[in-house]
């Protein structure tokens, strides 16, 4: 390697831009003003109905090793020029602040918070990129593979898209991600040793090549391995593979468990079609037909439409690099910020796009649940944090950009979406099992009415605003309007 | 961490199915028969004309650690139920095999062999996963680099998409990808310190916010910083973002270097030709004005098309994620495997797509470069390894396909494009700086015909097989066919 240093932390894994910030907040002695940062999306991926939260455990590992080491500085210093009681300031630091976060396994919507940084202007600044990093793509392979697992019920689903997968990180932490959403197994030896995954795999083209005979490359996996699912489309499906896996199926009997054949090329509807009867006939009707093959979500729901016989889908390429939408695209904007007093002021950014525009303050999220029909989410609620939804019993709630657009809703639970993970910089959030993690998608998943789960076209959930925090929203709006002297009319008579 | 086993090698970044082959290759005694795996792509990413080679560093890295941990051992024994003499076969493995590869920076494209391994069986399987991991990314990302880089001249180019990158390997081996294909420089100080890529970055919105007025924020940034580059878009960019950033470069005067603006959101075309103005009327003909928001090579070459004031691009999301294709699909194929006397015999891979047929045996890959006109590349040659080129003056060229396509090429040199890194398991490569190869991508450059250069619709660069090469594939797909008994006739009167 040509490494300058060989040593290595994740401290450094953030913009410049970030240390250059904070660089004048230090000189300007602001660093240590207490500010409010929020993680938000603006977009649902994919058109998707929800978004699983992914992220969070990988973020707790971060900040726990947040630290800059000597060659950190050194870099600092002799690479990029800082220099001064900044640099003592960076050897010392230590994150301080409070994090709040939805739980992994989280169903969240767009333009809610879904992670809340509390902390000093210096601290909040220098974890930003990070913190995006890591949730932009957990999330996305998270929420692409629950997508997946939608349209196939209780049907195996298999990760194997690691020689595709956009780096190692990716392949690693997004099987991590694609197991919570919803497959079963990962073909990543690694990830099921750091993990605990059930790990899953068999045999590839290569090894029909290396015995230079199907059916000797049958029998000897069926001879070393017990469990046998023959992959039989290297020459010709049909006419060889399916051919030869019945034989050696035959052939080994008891000897064996054979599980099946799988498919990897060509028309998988009809290919299953036929080799179901094939396998039928031999006298396997228990045997599966496993398919893989630049599967997602659209492909598969066209091949139950055409009724292929497939009982198991492995995914590869299009889950793990969340091909039709690489990235989720989510943000991390001010939203409060203290001043020379320590009192927090709102703060906001504003956009020609009137629903880019943040919104301001210190918040809370509430998910809106009522029992009538069985446990279900009506919709999200954000509240500003000296909001109580104690006393509150009945809840009108409004589209926040079409404000004409309202329902009520009474009997109804409140619940807490982000719940503290660090406060004054100590973990305080037990990380649950990847299995509990995987169980609590399943138990959100319930709680969505059908028509936001659809995969084509789903109805948007409701994320709104409380009377409150739209009105603070929109008085945000009206003050950096004239503060920027637009000369334009503010209507300040809301409609509500 | 709810790992089973907190410590980590890459040993284990491999599919399961390898390990499970090894293990019967292993129980056969068949795991030490010498075996040849090329890697190719089969179709041209972004439909490219060119398609840029980069991660050879990770993968030398990556074999020179390549061992099975005590850790590594106990999880396959305990968690897999792999045992017996097998596992002390992987407690002592050790690559000694030969890898040859393209440099990275080299022009490639699609079905030619761009890395060769040539090892044991078992040896070659257990290292498929992880090349290709490696390759499919950094070459798309260099590539993705190239591309916007072609369509900028010497217009300075940044990359940012830390924040959106899958995960943060994507963005470390991301950006030094981005800066082998073109970029100047990258955000992720990180990547800095290791690879020494230049670090590049000033202010985010939320320090506007931060200060709570854009002029403070500007003015302080000027104070701490000596270049000084002010972000404009927080709340209005032609009626405060640039006449704050004329106001401090004014009253700043001498003291800072002011570099110039950066416009993050809106009509770049239209922003950038009213900012232009401004500053120019200011007295500030020489600042700079920088343009980020989801760029890349179809958007620049708009905005170019539109006469858009920019002089300086940084790009994130659709570079770091190959946002329009974020996957390259570079496969692993045998091409050659020996038999229990150590002989080579052809090794193939047939598909009902005559595209996707592999080409077998064991080959070598030229460049065929002219001088008639300066160094140009006239195309890719395929050879088998035994076929010498030395005494070659006259080359006729044929579309592997559609073989009536030829030409003849006289008075060319033959530029062996895969060279040898490691030999008998001894990295017998020297690695080049990042500088150099970042030097050696733009004299390739040089050596292509503008038609393959060009964004949109480039012309097909041709990589033809040798005559040898042709029929040798022609004879191997022939005797599959026969051997599947596919009882069709099979034309022995080839057209050569």
């Amino acid at each position: 390697m040509t490494n300058l240093y060989r040593d290595d932390s994740l401290t450094l894994h953030t913009d410049l831009y970030q240390l250059n910030m904070m660089k004048s907040y230090f000189d300007d002695g602001i660093h240590e003003r207490k500010s409010i940062f929020e993680v938000f999306f603006r977009n649902m991926p994919f058109n998707s109905g929800y978004v699983v939260f992914a992220g969070l455990e990988r973020i707790v590992d971060y900040m726990q090793n947040l630290h800059f080491s000597e060659t950190d500085i050194a870099y600092l210093q002799e690479e990029l020029g800082f220099d001064g009681p900044f640099l003592e300031y960076l050897r010392n630091f230590k994150f301080k602040g409070t994090i709040r976060s939805v739980r992994e396994g989280e169903f969240v919507f767009k333009t809610e918070p879904i992670l809340q940084v509390e902390a000093s202007l210096a601290e909040a600044q220098l974890i930003e990129t990070a913190l995006l990093n890591i949730v932009n793509f957990q999330t996305l392979i998270a929420t692409k593979a629950a997508r997946i697992r939608s349209v196939i019920d209780d049907e195996a689903l298999a990760e194997f898209g690691t020689r595709r997968a956009q780096e190692m990180d990716a392949a690693i932490w997004g099987t991590r991600a694609a197991y919570i959403g919803g497959c079963d197994s990962t073909s990543n030896v690694r990830a099921g040793k750091i993990f605990g995954i059930p790990v899953s795999g068999t045999m590839a083209h290569a090894m029909v090549q290396a015995y230079r005979d199907e059916y000797q490359a049958f029998k000897s996996y069926a001879k070393t391995h017990k469990n046998a699912i023959f992959l039989v489309d290297t020459y010709d499906t049909l006419k060889s593979g399916v051919p030869n896996a019945i034989k050696v199926a035959q052939e080994m009997g008891d000897a064996i468990s054979f599980i099946g054949i799988r498919l990897d090329s060509g028309d998988m509807a009809f290919l299953s079609k036929k080799a179901r009867q094939m396998l039928d006939e031999a006298g396997f009707p228990d045997a599966k037909i496993f398919a893989s093959s630049d599967l997602d979500e659209h492909t598969i729901m066209s091949l139950k439409a055409q009724k292929a016989k497939i009982d198991s889908w492995g995914v590869g390429t299009k889950l793990i690099t969340a091909y039709d939408q690489p990235a989720l695209g989510a943000v991390y904007k001010m939203a409060s910020i203290a001043d020379e007093n320590g009192v927090l002021h709102d703060s906001i950014k504003l956009s020609s796009n009137t629903e880019k525009v943040s919104t301001p303050g210190n918040k809370r999220v509430y998910r809106i649940i009522t029992s009538d029909e069985g446990l279900k989410a009506e919709g999200d609620y954000i509240a500003m944090a000296d909001e109580s939804m104690e006393a509150v019993d009945e809840l009108t709630m409004f589209h926040p950009v079409h404000t004409y657009i309202t329902k009520t809703v009474t009997n109804f639970t409140a619940k807490e979406l982000l719940i503290p993970i660090f406060e004054a910089g100590e973990l305080v959030y037990e990380l649950p099992s990847l299995e509990d993690i995987k169980a609590y998608k399943e138990q959100n998943l319930a709680l969505l009415w059908d028509e936001y789960k659809r995969t084509v076209r789903p109805e948007q959930y409701p994320v709104d605003l409380s009377v409150k925090c739209w009105k603070n929203k929109m008085r945000n709006i009206e003050m950096v309007r004239k503060s920027v002297q637009l000369h334009s009319p503010v209507d300040l008579d809301f409609p509500l």
